[in-house]
């Protein structure tokens, strides 16, 4: 039979990024950092099916992200029995819907953590992720939820984020107001539509003072005065304390933004900064609203945002849940950073120690057992399968970046030996006191 | 305004399991146990897409798992831009896909695991689930691969199953044969369409001897004497040292099973077992092949399965790789577990320690300091945040199972004190030097 094998070439899925061993090993450090410290300060992790029905997905009317919808290949088109199902966007909604339909198991103040993927159908494009991580922290509570909770979020961000292996020499800033500020100055100045002003000075960053300005007259009809006044509030850098409110809303808002940088005066300096220009596009924020930038590198853009929220899973449940929350947007920041050649490369193995198997196999039930004995003090340890030449064992344990090849014993009293590959030393030891120097 | 809000109800969708936070935490513990006992063997991790091309998942032809597929819900049916996708149904096709696609970037023996969701479009019944982890380890390596190996996934295998959170007092037992044994009785006995044979001797566990006989009398139109042959090798309980090889095949069978169960010797009596009706319904295994069953509840099926292929990406890549392979059925055994009571209930909080607000709040900044102090060393701790009596706080802790509560000293000169939970003591302390009794 001459049948040609039929070979289909993989390639990579644009949007949807996957890594090396080596660089994976980095993320997993990333995950198991981020993790660690959001247990540290006592948030819970939950995970949810990857889909939501797309009722609950569109509870709240259309959303403007793409969604994907699931089809079964070889489903019956008459069978309906099969919910419409569709890949969650982000993890709020999901949270959102979690806590609703759990309500009842759940104790509050419901501090949860939540590490996935979200998919977006974007059109494929340059940078462009329609699949990527995100790390949500957020605390809800039925009512109310003390305002020392926000500032315990940016507390908890900087901590990871000065610390994530690569991030250590970058200069990060989260960036802190409180939407009530600006909104009670358009209180103030009569403005009542506040949704397209917001909408504009959240671009600041990208259209500058002029820009903003320009669109506040023009797009946004205010007058010169008004576009000015506001221009100066969002612009201005005397300390939140000194501002002068016009109304409750503003008072609220600058003493609420008081109460949380006055909790975060443990950081570094220029760790937080009060900055009245940042307000977030979506008018689900009501009231602290963060963003977290790279000092020296605006193209970056915000790694790390969230807010105050009044209303949480109103779409799902008759009850008022007000909270507050972050989130990374682990897998952009991974990406940039690794393109630009800012993370440490990982290994491409775990493995601590090689132990060789010697040219007499008859000793191969001890390399095992040499391996076992150092597996059980804690470290990880592969045996070498194949009948090969030691230098070739070698040169597997350097290939791989395994720091410590053992040499197994081959014959009655030989003493046990260990190399060090780096420093190419080799010394003797005892599998069962040997440590890492 | 009198506008009635909706609300969508949300409900839990069948065959996506999601869990309470109590239970999640026991989740995450197994998933850390594999991956560090996958680790200290030298497995490194990959993570692939969710999703893969149509034409890689269906690159060997039809398959008979229900594959979910991925439209974008506004998608422009004249856009043909998007790629067919499918969310992967298991990890082996992936990780074919990767190994080919990332070939000269990988370190051979490529020694990989992967702890992933897979997704099928099963119709929804009483335990299908349409949404699962599995936990897979695999090694591949050009053209060939040392039958030690084989020893060493059921050795991987056992001790994770033998130490999981729940799994501890279970009686399981990794039960191992090799293909080419019965595949050479077969070719002995000059039957040619192995196929069909093989699927009825691994149904012996349900359908038992006789079911097994009749079908291959009836449907397979074996002789009885073919088919008494057949049972008598798959039912012995020989050593498979002493069983009479008929040919090359059988002999290769034999050597390689017995290698692999010398090389588990170390493990304790009854951990594995050489048992020829193990087989696997898939013609993909070659050689070596692994159930896992618990001893007393055959019910459970196999919890942990595998074996060994000849050629794991040939759909993908002109290259031989041959590899060896076990998979743990996670999400199945853990929820089959949870129903059981089988399982240990988690924390519904990771916190170490409640560190309380006192009603005098001028001291809150002492509070978040105490906890900075005992988080720096190691401890899980969050700050009371609400101004609220102590006898709620103390609620708090108790309801969420949080076993030490620090009470903030609240005026100049008063000493620190901590509160045992569980058995109420309450000792004075010191941030700096408290340690767990």
């Amino acid at each position: 039979m001459s049948t040609k094998k039929k070979i289909y070439k993989p390639r990579a899925i644009s949007g949807f990024p996957e890594w090396l061993p080596e660089i994976r090993a980095v993320e997993q450090q990333w995950m198991d950092h981020i993790r660690r410290v959001f247990e540290s300060y006592g948030y819970t992790n939950i995970e949810t099916p990857v889909v939501e029905e797309l009722d609950v997905l569109l509870a709240k009317g259309e959303t403007d992200k793409e969604i994907y919808t699931l089809t079964r290949l070889q489903a019956d088109p008459r069978d309906k029995t099969d919910a419409r199902l569709g890949l969650h966007f982000d993890q709020t909604v999901p949270f959102a819907r979690y806590t609703a339909q759990h309500f009842n198991s759940l104790d509050f103040p419901f501090k949860r953590y939540q590490m996935q993927k979200v998919w977006r159908g974007e059109r494929p494009q340059a940078g462009r992720m329609r699949e990527f991580y995100q790390c949500d922290i957020d605390v809800v509570n039925p009512d109310n939820i003390p305002i020392y909770f926000d500032a315990e979020m940016p507390a908890v961000m900087w901590e990871i984020l000065s610390t994530l292996p690569g991030m250590e020499n970058e200069k990060i800033q989260i960036r802190i107001s409180n939407r009530k500020i600006l909104i009670g100055l358009l209180e103030h100045l009569s403005i009542t539509d506040t949704a397209p002003i917001t909408r504009v000075v959240d671009k600041i960053d990208k259209i500058g003072h002029d820009g903003v300005f320009k669109n506040l007259t023009q797009d946004c009809k205010l007058t010169e005065e008004q576009a000015q006044t506001i221009l100066d509030l969002v612009t201005t850098d005397k300390d939140p304390a000194d501002i002068i409110d016009r109304n409750d809303t503003m008072a609220q808002g600058i003493a609420a933004l008081c109460a949380v940088m006055d909790q975060l005066k443990h950081l570094p300096d220029g760790a937080v900064k009060a900055d009245l220009s940042i307000i977030r596009g979506f008018d689900y924020y009501t009231g602290t609203v963060y963003e977290t930038v790279f000092v020296d590198k605006p193209e970056y853009g915000s790694i790390c945002s969230g807010g105050r929220y009044d209303d949480l899973a109103g779409s799902y449940i008759n009850r008022h849940l007000p909270g507050v929350g972050m989130s990374i947007g682990l897998s952009r920041l991974f990406s940039r950073l690794l393109a630009d050649k800012k993370l440490p490369i990982g290994r491409k193995s775990p493995t601590d120690i090689l132990v060789t198997l010697p040219r007499n196999t008859n000793y191969r039930a001890q390399a095992n057992e040499i391996a076992r004995t150092l597996r059980g003090r804690g470290f990880n340890v592969e045996t070498y399968h194949a009948d090969q030449k030691i230098q070739k064992q070698l040169g597997y344990a350097e290939k791989k970046g395994i720091k410590y090849v053992w040499f197994t014993p081959s014959e009655e009293g030989q003493s046990h030996e260990i190399k060090n590959m780096v420093t190419r030393e080799q010394t003797q030891a005892d599998p069962e006191t040997w440590t890492k120097e």
